[in-house]
């Protein structure tokens, strides 16, 4: 597959450069030496390893899982190679800060890089993701000494990270973790219980692997203490690490059963089973690790790690969205089929299906969601080097707050409009788009688990209207309102975008005005009872903003020097979006404002 | 499985004998004799076989799809067992007329039996759909002698049925089939082409399969006539069949190879060869076929099994978001995770998932789906069993027109939204509908089919907008606005539907007045542009006027000595369709007055 097809280089760059003005980072301390020919070589790296090492083993891994014999598993050898060259190119500690090591890289630029390695092949690159993430939450909230080891050897790809959360009880809900944590004595703890859902939890392909693992630490009385208060994080590795680093035996984690699932196969997911006591001497069961920070702090950490993962899950989704809307691009410029009703004449050759309205409508709609959900995860990365890099600390709280507010969006627009552009895809291909002979319909399964891992779609409404919009009295939510009006403001000032900023400025009102009264409800129940809607209808205002603000820098571009064809497409995706998309949001609102009580009334025994 | 978790025999029922009045249709002739204890029993059966011999194999059918080794397809022996056994029951010729042996059931009590087939087994029960849809067109179109030694064998489970239509460089453009079809002066004729997408195309299960191909018969010049009016139609059988009936020699039809699909794995879909002369003496190809009817018509009489299709194509997507709904509630029922606001304590065990407002939101979503598109499925075939047993013609000619016009929105608001029901039956599982250990991926995989093939979306959507709204100067299109007002009409008469009912009225009154603006546009590129959105818009009103229409009858049940919470269940869903769905109607007509043009006008190199 060539490069063309996974990711849309002339996209990245815009986004980053012309709309983002990353370069722009390298006048901050954090970034300082760093310039714009910096980043542009490492996308050509990410590219580069996208294309030669991760897309190709994309299809095999699909049809060929990951295979547990009832003792190991075994991925295919593809897998670790592309990720050791991954490690070695020093791209997993590439937005490290230097004293980690890292190349102190902007996370924009990271995570732009890593888009391309998830287009490519969403189940090799996962393995990249967790590690990355793993790493960070421990260098944000472990003790430098204990931790280190851990980190150098995930830098230099020889141990990998996983996140263990879920357990057969205890899904949506942590509170309800039963895993235990005993103190030994030593200061470690031997850990007991059952984990599910754990993505790279076993495998062969680094030396030793790192989990954290949320555990109960019991009190006197043996008992777990309630609720998410009680929850700690601990390091577990799968090898025991010595005093000088060197791997010892086997902890005692034991790979109880492989999940198989609808698509993502080439990440392995786990069931674990803690403290079985199999790889331990009689009596000296338990999986023996360490707890990070504070005890009774776990989730709070774990959501660092979180955070991250749904920020990932998001651009996962967009990439995915975006690899197959390049695939539907190609096919339905090659393909040939039907004429167009000013070339009816049958004698006159089919044409491409380009030339179809509703084949561009497709496209279109592909374009406006896998971009602009791109655009929207970009723009949280640049959230995010802001909170790590500004040296105004209001302005790195409100960065903060603003991003908080927006990563249920992040998270869920991406991964629910991704998917519809993976259906598009699948639509475009026709017939063909159903077999397994061409690619898109993997993409389809591979970003289905996109909307429900990280926090399921409802998780996150409730997050986003019963948390973030309230959150510091709505600071977050008035901040946002005063970006999107500045863009507003802008926008009126090009006489071709002024229709859209009405358009956006009447809907923020809207929402606004949503907002304050579902938040105004005696009822909570009644308050969060359709936040699917109010999150599906937030997503949308705060994507149109995203694309009315990329529009205003590519209308500035189309009629510069460096005008290109690309700066036309983008303002029609705008348009597309404004014309087919916003008048969707009065369809979702439409259910909040009075809230319409169906589903929250509908007695169980009348389904 | 049980039956339960397959089809909702309540709601077959309900809609059968309380809302469509099916036992009144054994007042007229063509269903003399038959009682409500005939079509009771007949739905048993079918429900028997669905349970016992369809769903046991059905995640087999998808794991272990058929191989092709070069020369032959094998397919898993329990699909052979399956049909044999329906067969046997007399069910594939259970809607054939009296002259033809069959029981002469009415095609709406029949089409209900087959959604328990389809819902069980999507893949198994295609082979029968074919075959039945085959048939009816023989009976329809061949001469009685030709065709019989077919109907029986069929009617016998002995020879199975495929449509072939598309070619390698003709899918939708139906006009550029190269088949050509020579004669051989005995009356027969020699068939050299290549066809796809053969559902059923070869195997091993019945004695013999008979193809009904398009082809061209060439001219004098050995040129190929241009357009559909060149088409003609042909029956050529797999194996050779005497005069005597007796099965012969191979016939020269070769399968080139099969396709590996994304689900409905179980009817294997072929690339099949006519006329290599692999199975030919040498100077002998040309696979031997008949002409049904008369040359240059083929088009037209294979609309009729193309029709017929494209109801069990909504069928079949109803059936299966209907079984993943019922597996959904099941879940929700049986999963426990989570408190309700109300229920906050964290010593309180935790709840259902049902009791989240937000699941039982998806679950009402899947059941307005799901048993919307079943009554819209069944709403069709009542219609068609009108064109048949009707004795006044005017009538039966009204039957016939809107049939025609619903046909559209049957095929595609069902694959549509039925499949919407697949992907929120997954998003109730969680994790757990994501992997294969569980059954609703399967069916959101088998569903996905059901918008592309039989005509693709954006087909039926053209259809809708520029054929069947226009035939007869909008008669049908009047007719059906009739029903639908006198739906309000009765609606208004209930207080607790009053509300709804004025949304339709209103909602119909808009589709009216786009539909009269798109007509009277000069430009047709212009006119059609749009035509998908159209065909959404149009969907949801006919099914906002089924619910309505259901309510009525729901809501009088209700209330009288035989009501039952299916009642109450039947007006949640009415009330959720015009809560949360009806508002969607304004957001796609938003891009038809007027025509939104951006994906109109979009030059390909903006892309």
């Amino acid at each position: 597959m060539t490069s063309e097809l996974i990711l849309s280089r002339r996209d990245l760059d815009f986004i980053l450069f012309d709309w983002l003005q990353v370069e722009s980072l390298t006048q901050r301390p954090r970034f300082a030496g760093q310039d714009r020919f910096d980043y542009t070589s490492v996308l050509d790296v990410y590219e580069a390893l996208a294309t030669d090492l991760f897309a190709p083993h994309n299809k095999k891994n699909d049809s060929q899982e990951p295979e547990f014999d009832g003792e190991r598993v075994t991925v295919n050898p593809e897998v670790g190679a592309a990720l050791r060259a991954f490690a070695e190119a020093g791209l997993i500690s590439a937005a490290f800060p230097p004293e980690w090591n890292g190349m102190s890289l902007p996370s924009t630029v990271e995570r732009a890089g890593m888009a391309y390695l998830i287009a490519a092949n969403a189940g090799t690159a996962g393995y990249a993701f967790l590690t990355i993430a793993n790493a960070n939450l421990l260098m944000a909230h472990g003790e430098r000494e204990q931790v280190s080891p851990y980190i150098e050897a995930m830098a230099a790809g020889k141990c990998f990270g996983t996140m263990c959360l879920s357990e057969p009880q205890a899904g949506s809900s942590l509170a309800d973790i039963r895993t235990r944590a005993v103190p030994t004595g030593d200061g470690r703890y031997r850990l007991f219980g059952n984990k599910m859902w754990i993505s790279g939890g076993d495998h062969d392909i680094s030396e030793n692997i790192v989990h954290l693992v949320l555990a109960k630490i019991p009190d006197e009385n043996g008992q777990l203490p309630a609720g998410v208060q009680g929850i700690s994080l601990f390091t577990v590795p799968r090898k025991l690490v010595g005093a000088d680093g060197q791997l010892g035996e086997r902890n005692d984690v034991v790979l109880a059963g492989i999940n198989h699932k609808m698509g993502y196969r080439g990440t392995v997911n786990c069931l674990l089973n803690f403290g079985e006591g199999r790889f331990r001497p009689e009596g000296e069961a338990g999986a023996l690790g360490t707890l990070v920070g504070e005890p009774g702090k776990g989730l709070a950490y774990m959501f660092h790690m979180m955070n991250e993962a749904r920020i990932s899950v998001g651009l996962g989704a967009a990439a995915l969205g975006y690899t197959g809307y390049l695939h539907a691009l190609d096919y339905a410029k090659t393909r040939l089929q039907g004429r167009t009703r000013s070339e009816r004449g049958l004698s006159a050759p089919q044409v491409p299906i380009i030339r179809h309205a509703d084949v561009r409508r497709m496209l279109l709609a592909q374009k406006a969601y896998a971009s602009g959900a791109l655009a929207l995860c970009l723009y949280a990365a640049r959230l995010s080097d802001d909170i790590h890099s500004l040296e105004n600390a209001d302005a790195r709280e409100e960065a903060h707050g603003l991003l908080d507010l927006l990563t249920p969006v992040v998270k869920s627009w991406s991964s629910q409009w991704g998917l519809v552009a993976n259906d598009l895809a699948i639509q475009v291909h026709g017939g063909y788009g159903y077999t397994r002979e061409y690619n898109v319909e993997q993409f389809y399964r591979d970003n289905r688990l996109n909307p429900i891992h990280e926090g399921t779609f409802g998780v996150q409404a409730l997050d986003l209207l019963g948390r973030k919009t309230r959150a510091n009295s709505g600071a977050a939510l008035a901040l946002l309102g005063n970006k999107l009006v500045d863009t507003v403001a802008r926008a009126q000032a090009v006489p071709s975008l002024q229709r859209h900023a009405d358009t956006l400025e009447r809907a923020w009102v809207r929402i606004r005005a949503v907002t304050e009264e579902l938040h105004g409800l005696d009822d909570p129940e009644l308050q969060l009872a359709n936040a699917a809607a109010y999150l599906e209808a937030f997503g949308h205002v705060v994507v149109g903003w995203l694309w009315l603000d990329q529009a205003i820098a590519a209308h500035a571009l189309a009629s510069g020097p460096n005008a290109h064809d690309f700066h036309h497409g983008k303002l029609a995706a705008c348009d597309y979006f404004f014309g087919w998309e916003m008048p969707k949001v009065a369809g979702w609102l439409a259910v909040l404002e009075p809230v319409e009580t169906t589903p929250l009334n509908m007695p169980e025994h009348w389904f």
